[in-house]
């Protein structure tokens, strides 16, 4: 049993309104933006040289995704990371696609040597893109088993000194010691794009709130698979179920966030 | 009493369908061309060097919006600029975020020296970020009263010769003389990314089609407000309000504007 | 009559899941990639230089759209575009916008100069652009006759050894030979943004489970207006239209896709 009060840190995100400052990819960027509108938060997306440190100066969280890389973007990702991990804002990074392309592999590797990430969410492939050379990925979908990837998850949260989470049928998080399972979530949310943008933005959005970075990213992906699942009993549809997934970010309470959280330790 | 007719104003954008050229930010580019077609006019995206010049000289009204800036196209923003003003093609400019960075701060204001703006319209941060050194914004949300900045932006619109427009909970639109206040609106506008940026391409669909920019302004926020009203009366968390406001934007009828509009003078 | 099996392509394309790579433009990048995942392709969107040759080698269909330009995507598109046709992948593409601007029509002269498309989809404007130098467009907008178009398109499908598909009320095809009409679609798809995009992306999915591209851009069209019919049948204003549009492309079945598809040849 899992004792984070995850009610407690919901309203927070609702009364606090944690800036998170987006360096994502343009696919993703409107439908992130308003996922933490609706859970809460405030996003700002900026990507600029000649503004991402100062605007990362002003926000709780930075969530830098590498889902449409250039070379300009990959500047500004290692600028605003440098000024982050200067000013003890948390870093939050998703490496859409690592392992398709030698592109994305090589930035999500440089990363996470040059910034010191908080937590990084990516689904088997990506994760373990960098843990051996010889995995590939299938463009941004996951091929490998969440449960493959557990032993490798947690060797890579001591090797980068951060939360690893796995994302699959069943999330797996990590800090290297202790492994957190989150049951939350529906098929559904791999009918859309941008659901694992989306979520490591809301874990972005906890980040901003707490300073627990296992507990951030439980809360966050908690969040948004129960989100998931309040959608898809409403919509069977991923247009329909699009709309309904917003509004479940808007209309879960506290309440009903502690009470259907599936967290397992172990 | 306003004596605009705003419902044959509606009619001519419908009719003529303005060709609005926007170069505004990654985020809201979807949700502003859907917007403007939901409306009746015809919205284009274009911002390379290579082509601003000749696209705004097909369009007949520009809007800017600094939302995500890079070099390249703050290099645009000005070309396409100078152009329309060659051109006699209104220019409207949103300076979204403005006083968060100095890259912000100050291609808005450069953005007002160098380029004959027709209609500005912001939050009051925004707004005020060029007439103080004082004042910060946090990220792109408004953190000052519209009432405050009244006499800051009948000032500002003398002093840049053209009409501002500070909108938030009721909105403040001045030529410098008149002042005119839009009580058109929703709080559920705040939960959805974009509608800012929505706004001002609307206010650009109504300067497609009348020189008279007070009267463009007040009718942009007016018809707007009221599709925000509309939309809220329908669904009550953001998803679904998303898909009323475009509905809204689409179904009221010219008659139903000039009715439910609600501007006053002073 | 056509005896295409379209009830077993679209099985195809939900079976094998095809990994469309798409280097289009910002605004309808989010709906692309969701009108792809829909109806169950897999969609990938990728520009930079430095990765677009080995993300191609991974896809089944590359799509090429002009939308949103500028120098470097331009280059992109070239690199990407070369590496498909060494490696056989098919080619897509779509001259958005084309003739409204010389940096549009001269990107697409120069693409189908130097890349070998398999199948060119616009509007009749778009198409003629670069058939005739009298030619000019509005924005993005049609303005031209399908009907008109005809003569031109099977010269330039001979010309370009490609098939062409100039889209309207009637969606005409051809490959320089035969000439097949489609039917299916609704004037509400001419209400929302980028839904000349999402077809092209369509057809792109049929490419990656067909090699005879006739067939792949028939059916692509049939199914994208066949799910513009479902949709308009169900919601009536826009903003509801686009998300009945996602929910039809998801639960159209291979059975109604053959029995509703309106394909004519001649």
């Amino acid at each position: 049993m899992i004792n984070y009060n995850l009610g407690a840190l919901l309203s927070k995100v609702r009364s606090e309104k944690p800036l998170v400052h987006n360096i994502t990819n343009y696919v993703v960027m409107n439908f992130t933006a308003n996922t933490l509108l609706a859970m809460g938060a405030s996003p700002v997306m900026a990507h600029a040289r000649g503004e991402v440190e100062e605007m990362v100066s002003l926000a709780k969280a930075l969530v830098i995704n590498i889902g449409t890389l250039s070379e300009a973007w990959i500047e500004s990702m290692f600028l605003a990371g440098r000024r982050a991990n200067q000013l003890g804002v948390p870093v939050v990074l998703d490496p859409v696609g690592s392992g398709a392309t030698t592109l994305r592999t090589s930035t999500f590797k440089r990363l996470t040597r040059e910034i010191q990430s908080d937590i990084v969410r990516g689904n088997a492939s990506e994760i373990l893109s960098i843990a051996s050379a010889t995995v590939t990925t299938k463009g941004v979908d996951a091929v490998h088993d969440v449960e493959h990837a557990s032993d490798t998850a947690r060797q890579m949260a001591r090797q980068l000194d951060c939360v690893v989470a796995i994302t699959g049928p069943v999330d797996l998080i990590t800090d290297g010691n202790r492994v957190i399972r989150c049951k939350n979530g529906d098929a559904m949310l791999r009918k859309i794009t941008g659901t694992g943008c989306a979520a490591t933005a809301t874990i972005g959005a906890f980040a901003g709130v707490t300073k627990d970075a296992l507990e951030a990213t439980s809360a966050g992906l908690a969040f948004f698979g129960l989100a998931g699942e309040v959608a898809a009993a409403r919509a069977k549809s991923p247009g329909s179920f699009m709309t309904a997934l917003l509004d479940a970010m808007y209309e879960i309470t506290p309440e009903q966030f502690q009470e259907l959280a599936r967290l397992e330790e172990g």
